[in-house]
């Protein structure tokens, strides 16, 4: 035992569907879903909305905005990579604008991320995580000693995007805890893959997820989700009234 | 589209926990239990032993070796690593010795390694992979087209050992594939974290079940099981009668 040190313990969920409610108990839970759920969300906080509520389905989402005046909230998602028809918002990171979200709640439903966020309500805390903020995310866990890093993956299977982003997470954190960091067999794996090639453009070429999405023309959005460290902040998941900010 | 080159498709499953029938369904599946269960099965089916039957639990084992005359049959299997009372054999490969199991039916259960067995049930083939016959799989499966490489792992996580055994696989499916062969985003993860360091031992270092089963006493049956390509011998399960052979 070192003094002044926490030790960090890493683990890793590979997809929402492998999600169980004793791996995320009372731990320090980072959600990520890089395309483009939690992207998504950073920037639009980062541009000013007030806050962001996670619902499971659309239908779910509409029922929450009655709670809302209509000039405060905006409806926002995604379906199978489209946007869901009636909302204000798709899933496009690139339209959350200052112009458009300042001040606003987003009411979000999205296929993958918006579920994860959901399946972890019993952590001690929920993180959003992406590459746009990684770096702040690495400074936010250094001091905590159960972390694990919940990658949404995509229809119920593991995406390399995701599972990258926790890896130059693990990264981060093993750079400046150096020998005080426990890492799970999984986040053992993502750090060799990512040592392997830490390029990460590159190491996408072929993640199913990254190809769907720029053959629907979404191609904008995958560059910009891919930018590292860009925003400095954590958005964090208020447990009791369940929105994001 | 090459004439004469079927193209493999290769998708993985993390751990038993993480199964779902739609995964293995009319797939060529292949189970890994490296640490120790499918390590057991390919060495006493090369010491001569007449088949092998998985039992989810100690009690079904049981069971189902009365349906032997006790000369014929030997009751095997470990719980939490340890062997089960009053069973013949415990859970080293190295217990399975031609002496021992030539000519005999073994009925085993174990703790992850027979239920993700009985979870693929539902496959076009089952077959049973090891470091021990690694290359001998590969060369089983390159005239597949939907291959799943199930790992089993540890206590419902996933495990470095399984992941990397899957990743040889891999490998060796791509060095005589090539370009006819589609990786997973899973695969493609476990093929990058083993290109990065493909010295399997100094891979598994933190290994956490390696580890484990090293405190326990069991370092002969790791330095073993991590042989690579010493049996070239494919067991198949045989899906009507549920034996393995």
């Amino acid at each position: 035992m070192k003094l002044n040190s926490t030790n960090v313990r890493i683990s890793i969920i590979p997809y929402t569907a492998a999600a169980r409610p004793e791996l995320t108990q009372d731990k320090t839970v980072v959600v990520i879903d890089v395309l483009r759920a939690t992207s998504v969300m950073v920037h639009a906080l980062f541009n000013g909305a007030r806050e962001i509520i996670p619902a499971v389905s659309p239908e779910e989402a509409l029922q929450k905005s009655l709670l809302y005046h209509t000039n405060e909230v905006l409806l926002a998602g995604e379906q199978q990579t489209v946007k869901i028809e009636g909302f204000h918002l798709g899933n496009s990171p690139l339209e959350y604008t200052p112009e458009k979200v300042a001040g606003k709640t987003i009411i979000i439903s999205t296929t993958n991320g918006t579920k994860a966020l959901n399946s972890c309500l019993n952590a001690k805390q929920v993180i959003i995580g992406s590459f746009l903020n990684a770096g702040a995310v690495v400074n936010k866990l250094t001091d905590k000693e159960d972390v694990v890093l919940f990658c949404s993956g995509t229809n119920n299977n593991f995406s390399l995007d995701d599972g990258l982003c926790a890896a130059l997470i693990t990264d981060g954190i093993v750079k400046q805890k150096k020998d005080a960091v426990e890492l799970s067999d999984f986040a053992q794996l993502l750090l060799n893959a990512y040592h392997y090639n830490d390029n990460i453009t590159k190491s996408l070429q072929k993640c199913y997820h990254l190809n769907l999405l720029k053959q629907r023309g979404f191609e904008n959005d995958v560059t910009f989700c891919l930018q590292n460290n860009i925003f400095n902040i954590v958005p964090q998941m208020n447990l009791i009234n369940k929105s994001i900010n």
